[in-house]
């Protein structure tokens, strides 16, 4: 028996075949080249029907199929809104991908979900049943199981962690996005070292020769690597907010795992333990040491993984 | 069949017989008088005993009983630690009360598990499978539900949401009982008005006669009611960490229903709308849309319902 596991991105599409022991057995990445509504669905349709046939050719008979999506998945009408991909406001993935699928099931979850599906199957929360996985990229999310299932809320929006109040007074720049995303998330990083900029007038050190339109997390985390001050300030003040958020997860879930990955999470690895260090100045006393702090295991194949799981999690349903 | 729910305070042990339409056929009140350890014990399953027989006369055969306790249930070895009853830091518990129950079966949760329970089963989530009861009191700590269950975590400590992270940088003074608690349980809105008045040399309304110490979350309503300022700005301070905190779990678990409750919310009932207005504020936009934000519809009873839904649901589990 084999899954198929689908994790479309923002640009791209990564398919793999599993075994139902969570084994990778291929993988293929392919560009979604700018391609737009209906026929981001057509090619998803045609990189499964085409999966189907090699695992088939390989003696490998795809048994379940799951999906991740750059957005959120209602679970209810089996439609998709991922607000990267132009024209899915309310797409109708899962009844598109049915027609080609025949009698094989198919299942669609956000990439939050399928990111702690995949930890808690092959990764570094494997075998737990109360994990969460915080993706801090150019936003945040939070993908969350709990005994084992994942949280979805009454509407399928649940996780929105980047919404976290963290910070008294409101103010208007949180409106677009939550206050923890604004201060902590890849853009947010970039943000503050930016206003750090324009503030510290006496400032001269590597960031300054930079545009500053054009600073990313990543030179940010460059020049914190390269001991200037300035990055230092940037970083602390994210290790802060990450570290609040830990907590609050703490307290609130009492997890066994907290994961995080995303984009800005290779490079911030090693922030873990600090974090770790803030976050036991708030937490609840007793959950802050059931719990350990851990980076993606499986990094940029998280989804696809998931996705695969989340396949051999309805198979198992049926 | 009829159902039998107890629910164990710090001083007090409220009992009460159900049919299993959730209807109370009737109810009794004990007090504990100091009662220590295992006297707790043997006054609860001489209560239990009390009833059945009670239920029995009266043509109510009782099938199954439900607990729930001030504090701490661990579920894997049926202990309670309750933190405001003397000796009971690893209490057997649910051993004690099953060798006088005999085929009857048992089962015991948090107050704070109870609430959210009784309030989705009879008061005002009724029907919500995604809901969360705000319990603030002496302390604050939260009973949530999701997809129907109660969260409860790796340890049973989930909920501790008096401990949320809501205010930069970290003091501490909230090393003791968290960042929210300290400024929004009761005991933390009667702590802020003694800062105030300690620190507003000017202020000469009527908090000046009392004594500081003995100043109650409950003065502090009744001076707000009078239109005293100082009053108003710590009620004005409080509103704000219960909309942050009302933020936060609908950005995280996107619930139906936010109930109220606890010996603080008769009194701060009326600030709702106030808390549902500086929630908007910082919640995920979609999210706080799905939310109502409600009192508690069943009051100082909402523990003794939610133990007689635990013992229907113990019950249809077998």
């Amino acid at each position: 028996m084999a899954l198929l596991g689908i994790d479309l991105g923002a640009t791209k599409l990564a398919s793999a075949i599993f075994n139902n022991d969570g084994k990778l057995i291929h993988k293929e990445n392919a560009l979604l080249n700018n391609r737009e509504g209906s026929a981001v669905g057509r090619f998803i349709t045609g990189q499964i029907s085409g999966l189907l046939d090699f695992a088939e050719v390989k003696g490998d008979k795809i048994e379940s199929i799951g999906i991740s999506v750059p957005g959120i998945s209602n679970t209810g009408t089996g439609t998709v809104w991922a607000p990267n991909i132009p024209g899915w406001t309310d797409y109708p993935l899962l009844s598109e991908v049915k027609k080609s699928a025949g009698r094989i099931p198919v299942a669609v979850d956000s990439d939050r979900a399928c990111c702690i599906l995949g930890e808690s199957w092959q990764g570094n929360a494997r075998g737990c049943r109360d994990a969460i996985f915080v993706a801090v990229g150019t936003g945040i999310g939070a993908g969350i199981i709990v005994n084992g299932e994942v949280l979805r809320g009454s509407h399928d929006v649940a996780g929105a962690v980047g919404w976290m109040a963290l910070n008294r007074p409101f103010t208007n720049s949180y409106i677009e996005c939550g206050c923890f995303e604004y201060h902590a998330s890849g853009e947010g990083l970039a943000k503050v070292t930016r206003q750090l900029l324009d503030s510290e007038k006496d400032y001269n050190g590597i960031l300054k020769v930079k545009e500053p339109a054009n600073i990313s997390s990543h030179d940010v985390f460059e020049a914190y690597e390269a001991g200037d001050p300035l990055a230092d300030k940037a970083v602390g003040q994210a290790v802060v907010y990450w570290g609040m958020a830990v907590a609050n997860l703490v307290s609130i879930f009492n997890p066994e795992k907290i994961i995080f990955g995303g984009g800005v999470f290779g490079p911030a690895s090693r922030f873990i333990p600090a974090i770790m260090e803030e976050a036991r100045k708030w937490a609840q006393p007793v959950g802050i040491n059931q719990v350990s702090l851990e980076l993606s295991g499986l990094g940029s194949s998280a989804g696809v993984y998931g996705a695969a799981f989340l396949a051999l999690k309805n198979l198992n349903k049926m």
